[in-house]
């Protein structure tokens, strides 16, 4: 059958001659991203059991779940937490499948603590986090649909779409490479830098700001002397990487809400706001290209958390963005493109209601010239759409 | 002191000839959207007794929160909440100030379940439903930015920004239309029609499909030969409000994954899926102008709960839609238009780091023609930012 | 088949001549008796849902249950509850039944939340209150010996024994009877008086001083002034009623911790200390008589909340109460009866281990000569053991 | 000043020349034994705390908390546990004291998870368990009572009692001798004795009839015929420890309920019901001795968890224990010996309104001439109150 597919020419003002661009992340350690995080790890870990136990992966949507803030002293030199940080796991599992249990609730309260121990180190999982879950069971109707897809492509769970664009801009270049910088470089050099970073970045014209909220933890900095010394070498050397991505004016500053005189500054015992002032929620953070970009269009759904078997929120946003950056990647003369794919519940999963491309072609090139590669990846990509599903159960794609 | 104002044309395909357009609305009893409406009540509730009690809107900041689903089940002629729904509130507030308590938890319990009692009047308070609070208390640093404010233009809570547009499209105005038509004439006539519709608009050229998932109460339709009537009913007198919007081919669906013969149907004891399949959260459904668009600019911030002196992620979001709006209405020559406005942390709200403003004139007006108006504008309703905050707080804004 | 039934005297010093005895009542208000009354109203209402949906009573213990305090601001002329009161629903009941389903969680909210709103109407059900519910399904094996009694006499679910005695001691009736004093004619009189009261009462020799902590509520009392007025008066009307019940000498004490002074009293918004003070728990307080007698033998089972068919805790509590008062009643000579029951669990609960009786007889009078009467009574009662059960269900028989 | 001491002589059938008498004890793994433990640990934690941070034991009482059963699938050779058990902290804790801020809740959580780790090693922390937190704070009144004490004997908080006598029965001899022998030489042999036993002893005339209830770990048992060998290799191991006991006849049983036919036995996954069957509560077990002992005097107030400083529930239950087992060891002639000692609010501890003993002399021994001695005893006790504070927080007296 062959698919919908459809590729257009797009007539607009390229993102880099927009005169502002805004761009964020909401890095590992941002309650939201927690929450994120611990959604998605769930749904890994009942994807591995249901392979194992029932040799397909059940129905399941754990994209649900509240980060609830706990309370504490952060002081320089090692504070406390007064009050543990409490998750609520809900979303639906199924527990029972032919006769087979499935211990959906213990194996979720184990994916979450496991990635809070993994992503907050600095936490006394004994002492400072309270997991509790609420977790029911899916409705037959879902679970129904869910079923009949055995042995071939998948049935959609919902009329819905996913959205990707490729490629990134030096705003989004630089907020995705300050992140990483920080989590690959910065941090195993200076343990003073928290998970819970916030990178803002606002191109104004030429001018790049990127604006830093990084929870200090506390331990590692003795003073208010120290902190201001740390916080000088961090802004520095995030400068220099911003740099290399850009030949635009950058400039960083980091925690601008901090009152120096006063020592209210951004200091944590974790590393997290969620200790003391935040909480988080799934699905309010980052996008599936883990970032945040108002300038382009974007999906609502939360990606972390879905089935990744048919769940349109999930898979058609890591579809779009893995087709965007391909097309990018193997034909010549886009400069930008955006990729929407539209679902209709109960049809398969590979048999889109229509995929849409939109490309921003470079001078000298013609729509009509690479439509029929682009067609050919977007189809090529429809056809193996489950690979998607198998990608994001081993965790090689990332969703926030 | 002179705002940073910038309007600047655009030059891009208007929405109306793009191929593909998605809309979206979830109305006010689908799950994300009730979370949405028991935090925003939540707000507003403590705005008016901070008011009351100290004269002034204290920090909060309640826009967390999560819905989870109970179970049911559902029968043609009236089934059973068996597990009641769980209402779990979160975010943070002031509890007390200056010597004065402020019962927080109280008045967030009684907004939620007041609020829930409203739009659900299907459910048994004291039986289908639990309302919990966790709420707890924002941090220090925050707080005290919120009371230096008093006397003059709170200052920005953080870096981030709102966005807006104006005019709506034809999809656009089409569900809003369509979601005004059911929840103020057809439901009066058709009670079995269940608060929790989400309508979910495709316009592909020139066709526009509407299809729409919409909660049956059991209790008011006897029989699966009485729900498909009343489909049919509805689905006519649906499409025939649709099609006042446009002139473009209309197609209505209601709930297309019902399978009529095993009477697989969306049924419902209380008109939400949060009775059984679904659980919300907050700031995961409609963005401030109740709808949602992939097709345009949109913030990830939630806007419901948020505090509204000072929470750039609720004013701004608001304030751009409404400048959009305003605009549009008073400026000849405007095809589109999108406001964005910008917050620099710490700064006054009403001096944004930049107030944004992209236009698509019309085929014979100048961006520079009109540039001066809507700067003026811009500038007027800058002025006046706090009138957002009173609009909120007397309920005149809705913010999903 | 011969039940075990063994009567023995009993050569002990009455409890009236005992030099000290120690009697106490905690009332309906109390933190410990709120948990107890839901619980045991959450029995009666499952079993009257059992009953009608399934022809008998199903498995289901519901005496767990935690009431954890909130907070407040109490103010003479009325104060504020700032933080409400949370009441979890634990235990266990059927949830399915031969296909058939019981809505167990959502019965037991409202069984909680009505019975919070009878006993204490000062208390605003939307604002003052959280009913959460956590409550599982019994064990395969407990819930196989359940249904396996129908038709006869159910099966012991335990190993477990029941204790009563009678007849009241002069202590033991002025506390029932200042209790009931105080609810069925001072309260009516006097709305000031809480619904927390705890009689404490100590006969040391022929001296009785009965202690009273009783909970004021604020809007009924205008000041400090006022306050020591109506305790003034409260406390003479409780003692002319207490002094009706014996001739020994009675002290009657309210509120004893009171700091006039400064005006700490007791003062309460609601009339309960678990708005603020005090947690309670199921089956802490009053034994299945309404009283705690140290100086008589008790049962640690808790009595409400248990199934009425076949668990040994209830059923031989109030069984083992009611045959000492009968046999009092109606067998001439008894000074003091103290009857134990015992099960074996899996055997039918009118066939205990054994019914021992120990009696002291009144001068005049051998063990012998009324042995026999009392044995018919203890006989007679095994027999129609059911009976127990429907007026527990009819809510003829108080478990607290 | 002068205690108000009262010994008197008791003039009934011992306990041992009572036709029938019944013992109970509910061991560790008990899921009321459970909330003891977790209560009284979290006391303890919190008083070595506010040692530290404060140089006094701060008002608190933790004598509070519901243990919510899990759900799990036993299997011989092992099965799994699929919703994990759910503990709720509740209670009062000091907070803020003197600007010192003691993070109780973290403490709280810390312990307990501590305590449930130690006492159930079967269970996986990060998966089995769910440990959550609703402490409060103490009322205001309460605090203050609490705060007048530092520097002598702190002032009772509420008008109670204790209760205590000794020696041990038979049956109570039993009864702590088997547990001790489980717990001690049994399970560290046979791996498959789970924490969770209740032993029930029944002494019917010259009869002693042990009823066991013991949670079989499955994962040690690989089938139903090694089920039944291990109980009978058990029974007949417990059979002898008892029997060095007494002269009586001895029968033991375990796991009465089993039905062998159909594999229906008592079979768990972690060793205790709680897993599965059986919520628990705070003080619903074995009084401060140890033992529930229908036929002796008990007091209902929970040990478990109450401040040890001044909370008379706690503390004259532990004393009035401690002194009758001096009593008896020291001074010759005494055959059974009952302890109470009441309290009234806002007096010091070591001044209880009155402390009460009555003794049943051996033959040949005359009340009057061991009187004196007994005085002294109870009197150095009463002025060595605060030495009982001490030893509860050292963890060298059990509660439970």
């Amino acid at each position: 059958m062959t698919r919908n597919i459809s590729v257009e020419g797009l007539d607009q003002i390229p993102i880099e001659r927009q005169r502002i661009e805004l761009v964020e992340r909401k890095c590992l350690g941002h309650p939201d991203s927690l929450a994120d995080g611990i959604a998605e790890s769930i749904s890994r870990a009942l994807s591995r059991s249901y392979m194992e136990e029932c040799g397909t992966v059940l129905h399941h949507n754990t994209d649900q779940g509240e980060v609830v803030a706990g309370e504490s002293i952060p002081k320089f030199g090692g504070g406390i937490i007064t009050k543990p940080i409490y998750f609520l796991i809900s979303g639906r599992a199924t527990k029972v499948f032919d006769g087979v249990n499935i211990p959906a609730d213990a194996i979720a309260v184990e994916a979450a603590r496991g990635y809070i121990k993994k992503i907050l180190p600095t936490l006394n999982m004994d002492r400072d986090v309270i997991v509790d879950c609420r977790m029911g069971m899916g409705s037959t109707d879902l679970r129904d649909v869910f079923r009949s897809c055995e042995g071939k492509a998948p049935r959609a769970n919902d009329t819905s779409f996913g959205v990707g664009h490729a490629p990134f801009s030096e705003a989004e270049s630089i907020v995705r490479g300050v992140s990483a910088f920080i989590d690959e470089k910065l941090r195993p050099r200076y343990p003073v830098i928290g998970q819970d970073c916030k990178i803002m970045c606002l191109r104004d014209g030429d001018t790049i700001t990127l604006t830093i909220a990084m929870a200090f933890v506390d331990r590692y900095c003795s003073s208010i002397t120290e902190y201001i010394e740390q916080k000088n070498v961090l802004t520095e050397q995030i400068a220099a990487v911003a740099k290399q991505f850009t030949n635009r004016k950058v400039n960083v500053a980091i925690n601008t809400a901090d009152d120096l005189e006063s020592a209210s500054v951004f200091l944590t015992v974790s590393g997290t706001s969620a200790e003391m002032g935040d909480d988080g929620s799934v699905g309010r953070g980052n996008r599936a290209n883990g970032l945040i970009t108002p300038n382009r269009p974007m999906s609502m759904e939360a990606t972390s958390g879905k089935n990744p078997v048919n769940h349109i929120g999930k898979i058609y946003n890591l579809l779009a963005t893995r087709i965007a950056q391909d097309c990018v990647a193997e034909v010549d003369g886009i400069e930008e493109m955006y990729v929407r794919i539209l679902s209709q519940i109960g049809y398969p999963v590979d048999q889109p209601h229509v995929a849409s491309a939109q490309v921003l072609t470079k001078p000298g090139t013609t729509i009509k010239s690479i439509k029929p590669d682009i067609e050919g990846i977007i189809d090529g990509w429809l056809e193996k759409t489950t690979t998607i599903t198998e990608k994001v159960i081993k965790g090689e794609l990332s969703t926030f």
